[in-house]
């Protein structure tokens, strides 16, 4: 029997955002391709997870890209000589990566183009990251015009869609959603810092976010903190 | 004495195209960082070529970025199993990596938006490579749309400008207007099966294009065929 599910690439980050949208797009009837990259990030251990959850939730293939953006440096994620911070920062982080967002999705976009698939999935959410100029709605909808220009299948097939499921849900909103989907969270890390067993720091931007959704949400926290 | 001129990242591929909008941007007055990728391509010997090239044309910084698109395949550039045409083809050719230009402006944004520049030059063309999406202009005004609302630069500086300056040039013409500028087309390889030394086939359709231009530029071709 053939499977007529419509193919989605999904990027997953093995963070708990990214494994809530996964288990979004396959709840939406797709057949999901996962997408993860190996771009010198010092959080090693979010590649392992991004395996751990592609497993999971039943993706059909799940493949790394290894895109080497320590060659060009400018972000505490790929720079050792800055430090990730340990307290809450006003404006632009210095954990944000130029552009990190477009080049995920312009990969998806390659692959989605191979694959025939016209429906992308990313977990990017403007109310966590309102300070990251490439977590906002204009900046997909733009990505989404460019893309539909940029390859075979926006000008000759269906027009691609850029799906962001959680861009306005609150972390707590996206724990629950998950939840009730059957995400286990205890597979995901989303620490900048992790150790490589995936231990996570507790005190860095992504850690005090997680934290404070799993209390907001009135679920257990299954995240394990160094300290 | 400060170097007053503004930056812009130029694509550089070792080609013939690239190595002129090099010259070019030269010539506007703008200090050059060129950026060169490793994406799994047959024709290494062009990586060896844009680091002639961004030498000889004084590029202030030349990086070249890891990115393994082999992972994804889809092209005959980037997967052994698919075949280097040596005929002429109707359509949009095997050799055509999906997204690819995409994908390589999206690390430009990144590289531009971390030295502070708001000027990126690539050579694409909207003549010889009428069947690639991504070489049309419209195209490049949605991306650049879009680069607009991915980034610090665009959001709070100066907006960012894609440059295309041989978008409406014959392949002659390109190569007028480098020899003009005293580019040294000897130090490219435009063949997408080059061997290690940058000796070309001469018959797949980089080549012929190549070939092509150079007898209606009425200059003496300086590269070196196999056969």
């Amino acid at each position: 029997m053939n499977d007529v599910r419509k193919k989605a690439v999904v990027l997953v980050s093995g963070g708990l955002d990214s494994a809530t949208v996964l288990a979004i797009a396959k709840a939406q009837g797709f057949d999901c391709y996962t997408l993860s990259f190996d771009y010198g990030q010092r959080h090693r251990s979010e590649l392992a997870a991004s395996d751990r959850v592609s497993d999971a939730l039943g993706a059909r293939e799940h493949k790394t890209v290894i895109i080497d953006l320590r060659t060009l440096g400018g972000s505490a994620l790929t720079d050792d000589a800055i430090a990730v911070p340990e307290t809450a920062v006003e404006g632009i982080p210095v954990t944000y990566v130029p552009a990190r967002n477009t080049v995920f999705l312009s990969i998806a976009l390659g692959w989605s183009e191979i694959l025939g698939a016209s429906d992308i999935f990313i977990g990017i959410n403007a109310v966590d990251y309102s300070g990251y100029p490439d977590c906002r709605p204009a900046f997909i909808n733009a990505f989404q015009t460019m893309a539909n220009l940029a390859t075979k299948v926006g000008v000759e097939g269906s027009p691609i869609r850029i799906h962001t499921p959680l861009i306005d849900l609150t972390k707590a909103e996206i724990i629950r959603k998950g939840i009730e989907l059957g995400v286990d969270y205890s597979l995901t890390v989303s620490c900048y810092q992790a150790t490589g067993e995936g231990h996570a720091c507790g005190s860095c931007d992504s850690c005090r976010l997680r934290r404070q959704g799993f209390i907001e949400a009135c679920v257990p926290d299954p995240t394990k903190y160094t300290h």
